[in-house]
């Protein structure tokens, strides 16, 4: 049994403010809840139905059992699966500047962030750094996008320009007018920096970037290529 | 003034059946809309609100003019742009095999097909051919994601395993546990077959495949990249 004030807190986590203020996000569906199993990430409340495929791995005292008609109540989705979570948002480590570390300056698409950390995941990517005004990590529809990759994944939000001006690697952006970076030599310790959606690369940090790439327009007709598709292809490049 | 039989009308062009009976799909948004204008598309009615600014290049019999109210009533879109088209399917060329022709075999997501429809825009492929269940590319979500390109570009819903019998280029298929396309030759003439999100490249069609690529899995913690994202670093390395 969820009592109406639980389902008013967990709904209210959908909303920044209130994750920030409780330190919590919420994560949903078999194949993630069983990945936030796995990872080091902190559970405070599981909700799940009986068919819950992942239940005897579960911490006994956070599991709540609900009726599929509970779970619809404080979902996020369309259809629920099974069962919900409440996560502990984790404080990161501060390593840096090893290997590939991707930069967003401002993306603002919850599953364009989503995709960019489930290829991260898929090409050894480890450190993502987003501007303050990128969309949130813990977004529900970043969380669900990103399937369980988000959970092996060190996110920080910082001040790029702050951040920026102490780097000692070289720093990649990417530009419509960059040069190809098709059979460029790709140093290994790098920062890879993608843009805003619409606007790309703001200002303020143009003057940190060492070098311009971009993925050529062969076709010549389409004016842009999707951030999450243009961060893929530029990963494949650096990654090897 | 639109009447109530219109909005019905145009409001069941977001079915499949019904826009194969009528031979119409929707398109909206200033954007969209003024690509159409200038390609061969043929368009039935243009509903408009004063504010659309591509007004004076509609051939004026085809225009109505609506307030932003009976915009949205007829409108796909949670923020209608100030014109929705109704255009003619086109009965596009039978050319083939110059080039890369990329094959979708059972792509469902509309979001996807039309993101693989604007990179290839962008790629310069234009030879698209699909399974005949691949979600169908009037669809309202594959128009307004595809953007433009969709109007630049020649799609055709075949039976696959009778157009790839006949084909005399190498058939590259997308694999999980293909060869890394990284650093391969890849011939001018290709087909690219990608396959469905969850089950991949059918069965009655692997046996065409003459090479099995796939984008090689440097995190090993993913379990699988989004076939869009799949289809751009393919087609990164096939096109130059």
């Amino acid at each position: 049994m969820i009592s109406k004030n639980q389902i008013k807190f967990i709904k209210s986590l959908s909303l920044k403010k209130n994750r920030v203020k409780a330190q919590l996000f919420v994560a949903e569906g078999e194949k993630i809840v069983n990945e936030l199993l796995n990872s080091e990430f902190e559970i405070e409340n599981i909700y799940a139905t009986k068919q819950f495929s992942g239940l005897n791995s579960c911490p006994k005292s956070a599991v709540t059992l609900v009726s599929n008609e509970e779970l619809s109540r404080i979902s996020n989705l369309t259809s629920p699966n099974n069962v919900l979570a409440i996560v502990k948002i984790s404080q990161q480590q501060s390593e840096k500047n090893h290997g590939i570390t991707l930069v967003l300056d401002d993306v603002n698409d919850p599953g364009n962030l989503g995709t960019i950390i489930r290829m991260c995941d898929w090409f050894g990517v480890t450190q993502l750094i987003c501007s303050k005004s990128t969309v949130d990590c813990y977004n529900p529809k970043v969380v669900q996008s990103a399937m369980g990759s988000l959970f092996r994944f060190d996110i920080k939000y910082l001040e790029l320009t702050t951040y920026l001006a102490d780097i000692d690697t070289p720093i990649y952006g990417a530009y419509m007018n960059g040069v190809d970076v098709k059979g460029q030599e790709i140093p290994n310790k790098v920062h890879l920096i993608m843009g805003n959606e619409a606007n790309g690369i703001s200002e303020s940090i143009s003057k940190y970037i060492t070098n311009k790439v971009s993925v050529k327009n062969i076709g010549q007709k389409a004016e842009s290529l999707n951030v999450a598709i243009a961060t893929s292809i530029l990963l494949h490049e650096f990654c090897s």
